[in-house]
C-alpha cells in the first residue's frame, strides 16, 4: 500500500528524529498561534512575511514528492508523524499524545488554543469531532482491531472551551473486520463532546491478502 | 457574549486588511506544509527553527490576549477570521471559502494538502468531520437559521485522497431552534464522505434573551 515505507529506523536514530523534529514543529505551531493573535503594524507583517517566504524555499529545497505517510521501524510501530491529531512533524497538530492499554482503553490530556477556535472563546465542533475521530481509531488499534472510520457520530453536550482538555477512548465490541469505539471530550467541569464509532479493518489489510504483518497506523 | 466584537470597520478597511491577512497567512500555510515536506539537512532544519523563533518573538510583541473571536463590522457580517476552517488569518484553515445561497445551499472548492493527511495519501477521517461541521453550520446559517453543533454524524464510503475536492450542505428542515442540515465530501468520482447535523440556536442567542441582531457566527 503506497505511503506505508519500511525504513527500519534504529532506536537511536529514532530517538534523535525525535530531538530534531519535535522542537521544530513546535516553534511553527507557536508562529502559527502568532499569526493569529499578532497585531503589530502592517509594515512589520509585511516583512516577517517576506522572511517566512525565504524559510519556506530554504525548507522545500529537498522535500517529499507528496505527503508524509507513514514510516515503519523494525519493530513494526509505525510513525505518522504527518498525522493532523497527533503527527510529531505536523504544525496543525496540536498534538496529541496518546496513551494506550491492550484492551484499547486510551487517553490524552492536550491544550487547544487559539488555532481551534469556532464561536468565540470555544473549541470548533469539528475540532472535537476530528480529535475523538482519532481517539476511537487509536482505541481499536490498541485494542488489536485497528481500521478506517466507517461512522462517527458525535453528541455536543455543551461548549467546549479553549485550554486544557482531556479525551477518553474506549472498544465498546468488536465483531470480525468491524470494532465499535466510544469516547468523549472533558474539561474540568467533565464531559463535553460524546463518540460513537465503528472502524472497519480495509480489505488490503485482511489476513487474506497480507503480505507482512497488520499495519496499524494510527499507532 | 464575550469574543464577539463589533468594531464598526469600513468597507475600506476590510478590503485593506483582507489584503494585507490574507498572503501573510498564506506564507504561514506554505511553511507548514514544507516543515513536514523537508527532508534537508538537520544544521538547516536548526537554523530555520532559530529564524521562525525570532519572528514568532516580533509577531508577539503586540498580540490579542486570547483567541481571535469573531469580529463584526456595521453590515453585521461577522469575520470569524481565527476559525479553523474558514479562518483567514488561520493558517490552519485550508481554508475553504464558502458559497452560499439564502435558501442554505452552500458549497466550496478547496485544495487539502499534507497537512490533512490521515491513511496514507488519504484526508484524515476527523478532517473531513470537521469540514462537514463547518459546512452544515454554514447552511444552517445561510438559511436564516445558525447554530451551535447539537450532533453530527458522518458516513464514510470510502477514503478521500488528499488534493482537490468539493464540499456542499444544506438545511434538510428545520423546527423553531433546531435545524437538520445535510452535507457531503466529493471528489472527481463522487461522493466520499456523508453528513447529517442538527443545529440549536445557543440560549443566549435567541429573540427573547437578545439586545441586537441575532450573531451569525458562521459568516
Amino acid at each position: 500500500m503506497a505511503g506505508y515505507v519500511h525504513d527500519d529506523i534504529s532506536p537511536e536514530d529514532l530517538a534523535h528524529q525525535k530531538a530534531l523534529y519535535g522542537p521544530f514543529t513546535q516553534a511553527v505551531r507557536e508562529l502559527v498561534d502568532a499569526t493569529i493573535r499578532t497585531e503589530v503594524d502592517e509594515d512589520e507583517i509585511r516583512a516577517v512575511q517576506a522572511e517566512v517566504e525565504v524559510l519556506t524555499a530554504r525548507l522545500r529545497k529537498n522535500q517529499l514528492d507528496g505527503a508524509y505517510g507513514v514510516r515503519f521501524g523494525p519493530t513494526g510501530r509505525g510513525r505518522p508523524w504527518g498525522n493532523t491529531v497527533v503527527g510529531l512533524r505536523n504544525p496543525v497538530a496540536p498534538p496529541l499524545v496518546v496513551e494506550k492499554q491492550p484492551t484499547g482503553e486510551c487517553w490524552s490530556d492536550f491544550h487547544l488554543g487559539a488555532p481551534y477556535e469556532g464561536p468565540p472563546g470555544l473549541v470548533h465542533g469539528g475540532v472535537s469531532a476530528l480529535i475523538l475521530d482519532q481517539m476511537l481509531g487509536e482505541a481499536a488499534g490498541a485494542g488489536g482491531k485497528p481500521g478506517m472510520t466507517g461512522t462517527l457520530t458525535l453528541r455536543y453536550r455543551r461548549g467546549t472551551p479553549l485550554g486544557d482538555l482531556r479525551a477518553e477512548a474506549w472498544i465498546d465490541r468488536s465483531e470480525g473486520i468491524k470494532t465499535w469505539a466510544k469516547g468523549q471530550i472533558l474539561d474540568a467541569e467533565g464531559v463535553t463532546v460524546e463518540a460513537e464509532g465503528v472502524f472497519i479493518l480495509p480489505r488490503w489489510a485482511r489476513p487474506e491478502s497480507q503480505d507482512g504483518p497488520a499495519p496499524r497506523y494510527f499507532e
